[in-house]
């Protein structure tokens, strides 16, 4: 397949600033693979200068395991970073039934209004299962599918955490290369997907929904307190009481909490997805937080700590993977731990017997 | 230093239950080493019948670097662990401040004087440099060290947290087979300790103190959210209202986060570790989540994750360390982290760079 305009458009060879010319290409685009290879000056070009075609395929090598795919994909990644940076970041959780797509879809069409360039990703594991998959249904973002502004992508096909969540964050940066000016990255609300997306946004929104125990049995516990605000969605109807109330109490819950590191106070905010009421104060506090953490340092505090984080994270899975995923250690190590289970050996001899047979093997 | 006591004792070979025939040892006496080295089999039987002189010894043997050391701890344990487990394992923690020597002080009294066989363990990974260092100061319990049934054992010396904790964990075997049926667990509060010990105990105290956001500071986030329970200290003198008020904002909070696992609610507990009120009702709490927990089946599932964890975690901390304290990759990882602060690689690629030259020179 073809896309006569992005030849049009490499011919140029104008290495613009991204934002002001990005092309009104329909976003499903995206998602159709250019059967013809290009270089890793074609990529980073078309990239540079917002061509969200050429920005889908360069995120596809980035998501593909083959390790040639990764060679071309690692250089893009590089010749992009330093047109990095420059963007939003927002981490947006809540449980399944929060409202999240709606949200999201409320928001970003009232930010692609406002002129920003929104790219919205995902952390989602589970999602080649597509069950309870975010993004995957494309459907339910209608309408910001339709802004020219907009860049939607699903999150990477399921695998390890580490490794759909290093891909996302990969993805940031061919998004900020390419002029995307803010970024949301949709996670589940359901296990260790917001660990992995709080360590690579600025802010990180914690969606509610008001009501007893049940609503909240799906977040995982401490999410709350990684939240730099919070936002009870579904505040419309006759359950626009029960939203004020829960504010009151998420707000008092909050202040005993210790302080957070950035020096930021959270703040709970009562909106409405399907009102589109709300929507508009959530983003005001983001813009608010960004200003604050800028003033103070920590925003750029942050996002280095984040590089390094990364940086130690990549290395430590790697290190482990080549014990846990050889082949020879597999069987050795289910038995070890079953005599761990029955309590014959303890946990750090079973360790030191399973370390020195895996030297030994290497 | 002779400790004739013990080669008396010895003599006997009798392996006792050893929860009857505790021997009223000065504690003190558990910090000087014995020069005479015992057998492996010397030590498990003193252990075995309660000797607290012996005892003290294996445990200083856990806390020994020296491999020739490590050799015959790691065999005690193993021949103390078919007599380890039957205890209840409870951590503690709060803010300095929070009065947490005074309340073990006057929780352990009352578990000695109702016939509990108790030892009172820590985990302070900045122990040797004695800033804030817990248990350090021993005359910080002067009652409980008097008790004939406490066993008050400090921090092992500084080191990683990972080995402080291993050794602490190593500890409670050794206690448990000496008889001991009840542990206590303290923390500071204030880093990676807590993680740590929850990993390790049964039930998991928060130490609280009135008053506003300032007392709240040196607690870290999260650490809320792993407590079965809350004991409001301090509730004496003019600060019982304010205590009483605290507890209710607590209890709100509470109700706001998701179920535990465990099925437990947490209660909150006001008490006055001076006056020696509540901290009857904060035990009792305890005794309920036991039973609630055996109940349901958590109890065990809970000891045996705890099992799995810290093989895994053993296993886990020695592949990094092969690559962390490898001493021709320090300065290499140290440049490759400016690197990535100076945004001229990207995180992945240093991380790979880094493996590269690894696995090169191993």
């Amino acid at each position: 397949m073809e896309h006569p305009e992005n030849d049009k458009q490499y011919k140029g060879l104008t290495v613009n600033e991204g934002v002001q010319q990005m092309p009104a290409v329909n976003p499903y685009a995206t998602f159709r693979r250019n059967k013809r290879t290009l270089s890793v000056q074609e990529y980073v070009d078309g990239i540079r200068r917002g061509d969200i075609s050429i920005l889908g395929q360069a995120v596809t090598l980035v998501e593909s395991n083959l390790p040639s795919d990764q060679l071309v994909a690692q250089r893009v990644i590089e010749q992009c970073l330093p047109f990095a940076g420059h963007s939003i970041r927002v981490g947006i959780t809540g449980v399944p039934g929060a409202g999240k797509s709606t949200f999201i879809e409320a928001l970003g069409t009232e930010l692609c209004q406002a002129g920003k360039h929104l790219a919205v990703l995902a952390i989602d594991p589970s999602s080649e299962k597509s069950k309870g998959s975010i993004l995957g249904d494309k459907t339910r973002m209608n309408e910001l599918a339709t802004q020219a502004n907009a860049f939607i992508r699903p999150s990477p096909s399921a695998g390890s955490l580490g490794g759909v969540a290093r891909k996302t964050r990969e993805t940031i940066v061919l998004c900020e290369a390419a002029g995307f000016d803010t970024i949301l990255i949709e996670t589940v609300g359901v296990g260790q997907s917001e660990t992995a997306a709080h360590s690579m946004v600025d802010y990180f929104l914690l969606l509610q929904v008001t009501g007893t125990g049940d609503e909240l049995q799906g977040i995982k516990r401490g999410i709350m307190e990684m939240a730099d605000g919070i936002a009870i969605n579904k505040c419309d109807g006759n359950n626009i009481d029960r939203a004020r109330a829960a504010r009151v109490s998420f707000k008092n819950a909050l202040m005993l909490f210790p302080p957070a590191e950035s020096g930021w106070t959270p703040e709970v905010i009562c909106c409405s997805a399907i009102d589109h009421s709300g929507v508009q104060d959530v983003w005001n506090n983001i813009e608010q937080y960004i200003a604050f953490t800028q003033k103070n340092g920590y925003f750029d505090y942050h996002r280095t700590e984040q590089s390094k984080y990364w940086m130690y994270e990549t290395i430590n899975a790697a290190l482990l993977n080549g014990f846990y995923q050889n082949e020879q250690m597999e069987e050795l190590i289910k038995q070890t731990e079953q005599q761990v289970l029955n309590n014959e050996i303890s946990s750090f001899i079973a360790a030191h017997n399973l370390l020195d047979a895996y030297n030994k093997k290497k």
